[in-house]
């Protein structure tokens, strides 16, 4: 393959976009609308004129390349992710979504020619929110599907806003609503899996189900501080102890609940965190995921119940505060069956799964059909320098999603 | 009573002691050798020689104030507690036995002229260990029960040695040693509980019959961190749950053992400690304390035990690692009872109780006939600029300490 034709294989164009924004310590940060962002989406624009697709760029900096179809009257099939990074991210979330999008879309032009309905590789502007507090900026304006009503406003670690960020990268602040599409029939999205399942199980391709919904609260417990030595057990009431508590519930609640629900307490700050002096406070995150939202709802209720029993038990106060919602987003059924189906026909081995994390699909979700198929992460690591999927697999995740562009955009259903 | 007359009054005593390093957000804060250390130490000084005490300064700063016996071969008796407080402390804790030590020789010596044994107020340099990472700096000397190898070189938040603070406050560092004492036959030290027993029991005086010992480790949990969203619990090696898992164990023990045993974890740091990351890495403090050094080993090898396991189950490695390991100090029985007679005497209600937080008559305990007497502490607090005790259980605490001394230096007894 000579060097001109890197948009034919995902990993040859997923080492050119690695090298943007790339840090010298390791890993890639490219952040919305920033040097690396910008000089990312030109390349994706370059590569996708290379690949003989039709580049535009909407008002928020969506990047898309089309390859249009013979029946103007019918739906456009869309495939993608994200190009933004976490700080010192990998080299594989989002950015593999849109590599293979550009691959498939190339080798399909090639082999077939013109497809029935139009066919678009998107390279999203922004999924982490990690530059400014809010995620979704790109796929949530295109879908609808999220409110940024006063987002312009806020600031990233800098103090520079939204809007100044877009305006410097050229981009009108007020125009956003413009990027709003309705001729999105299907949405397709390879990602890497950022868990372990598959890994673990020598298994090629994941299907996803559902993209969980999620639920994040802090739990602040008050106890009463003090002597270590000097206050008798019986009359403690220690916030430590109480969380702790709470703590075990919550893992042993998750286990006995089954069908992939994750409950996580990832942060815990105890006051004023001495070791002779009995916590008189701690906050604690809750992290909840499932793909069910009356299930979440339930587990979330028996929670709050389990752990107010807990407090009075310890003679201290617990209080949740929710400051993220998110309902789960299910998959397209006769989609993950045409994956599946695929993964058959070309002897890749494959299974269903949920996906714990959130991803641009899940917006797509509910406006269009939406698939989303995962490849394995090497030892489950995800948004860290060390994320790896070897080139075999990400080619797997590519020729499967070619199948199912493919059978999306020339065949003659209806979606 | 007249202000120059201020030695007969403990709560009188204490307000003087209070003017001397009050910080002006409140508390008091007086670290050994700083300014309002000296101040303190020369106020004490002067106050013994007002009460008729002749007075001493030995060569680590122990302030001494004498009432000659009329035995010249008999042992002293000494009494007192140390001057020095933590950041922003509160006004009794040492001051409280330094200003009860020269109340009661001051009203022995009016009442009761001459002791048979010779009767000395001390007022120790340091105890706290809050200016430079060592505790006992006064006792330790005088009773040779603590060794201070290296010491001299320990320096002080701001980088000042203690060797620079000694020539500073214009003691000899090399001298330290000359301040042992081997004449002393009987120590007595009236301190706040700094716990809520007597309070909560409405109890006058607290009888304690051990200082505990106390250890204290680190205990590092080291798991695996993962998304919290695509790691399904079944694989997880969360330290923050194991950890939990060890916290609500060690309770659990800790009030089944009973007998006073106290148990805490005052200090936990999880890693990355973000709310969406599965915690890979927890420290968290263990502070045991009893009054039983069999009994504190055992419970501290069935606490490693009980951790082991639980590390095993739960997929992660824990290790401990001691940092301080002091020996209960069993107050003498003898003397107890001589307390409980005082309080039947006077009328006052008692109890005997253990000592969680370590004083300086534990190092006394090694060498001979020793006493401890408790007043309340109001909600138990102490070290913080809150601590309270009503004037008339300061002076509650003053009689008993009183009755004590003359019965010790007054009396014909052997000790």
């Amino acid at each position: 393959m000579e060097a001109s034709e890197a948009y034919r294989s995902t990993t040859r164009l997923l080492e050119r976009f690695s090298a943007v924004g790339a840090d010298p310590e390791g890993g890639v940060t490219r952040l919305l609308y920033d040097a690396a962002w910008r000089e990312a989406q030109r390349m994706v624009a370059g590569l996708m004129r290379e690949a003989g697709l039709a580049v535009s760029v909407d008002e928020v900096g969506n990047v898309y390349g089309r390859l249009a179809g013979t029946d103007g009257a019918a739906s456009s099939v869309l495939t993608g992710s994200h190009i933004d990074t976490v700080r010192r991210g990998g080299r594989y979330d989002g950015a593999l979504g849109i590599a293979a999008a550009i691959a498939a879309l190339s080798r399909l032009k090639r082999e077939y020619g013109p497809p029935r309905r139009t066919l678009e590789a998107v390279s999203f502007c922004e999924e982490e929110g990690s530059r400014f507090p809010l995620a979704y900026w790109g796929s949530g304006h295109v879908t609808g599907g999220k409110r940024f009503d006063g987002s312009l406003d806020a600031v990233d670690s800098n103090g520079i806003s939204l809007r100044a960020a877009m305006l410097e990268a050229g981009f009108d602040p007020e125009a956003g609503r413009l990027s709003r599409r309705s001729d999105i029939g299907a949405f397709a999205e390879l990602h890497i899996e950022q868990g372990e399942v598959l890994e673990r199980e020598r298994c090629d391709i994941g299907i996803v189900d559902a993209i969980f919904g999620q639920r994040r609260y802090f739990v602040d417990v008050e106890g009463r501080a003090g002597h270590a030595g000097t206050t008798p057990m019986a009359i403690r009431a220690d916030a430590l102890a109480a969380a702790a508590e709470m703590i075990v519930w919550l893992r042993q609640a998750a286990v006995a609940a089954g069908d992939g629900l994750v409950a996580t307490v990832g942060m815990l700050d105890a006051m004023p965190n001495v070791a002779n002096v009995i916590p008189g406070k701690v906050r604690f995150s809750l992290d909840v995921r499932h793909r069910d939202e009356d299930a979440l709802q339930a587990f979330c209720e028996r929670t709050f119940a389990a752990f107010g029993d807990i407090a009075d038990r310890n003679g201290v106060k617990a209080s949740l505060t929710c400051w993220l919602a998110e309902r789960p987003s299910p998959m397209d059924a006769k989609l993950q069956a045409e994956i599946a189906r695929i993964c058959a026909d070309k002897g890749y081995s494959c299974r269903g799964i949920g996906s714990g994390a959130g991803h641009d699909a899940g917006l797509f979700a509910a406006v269009c059909r939406t698939a989303m198929i995962f490849v394995p992460s090497r030892g489950g690591i995800s948004h860290a320098p060390e994320e790896d999927t070897a080139p075999e697999q990400l080619e797997c995740g590519t020729d499967v999603l070619t199948g199912l562009l493919y059978a999306l955009a020339y065949g003659e259903e209806e979606l």
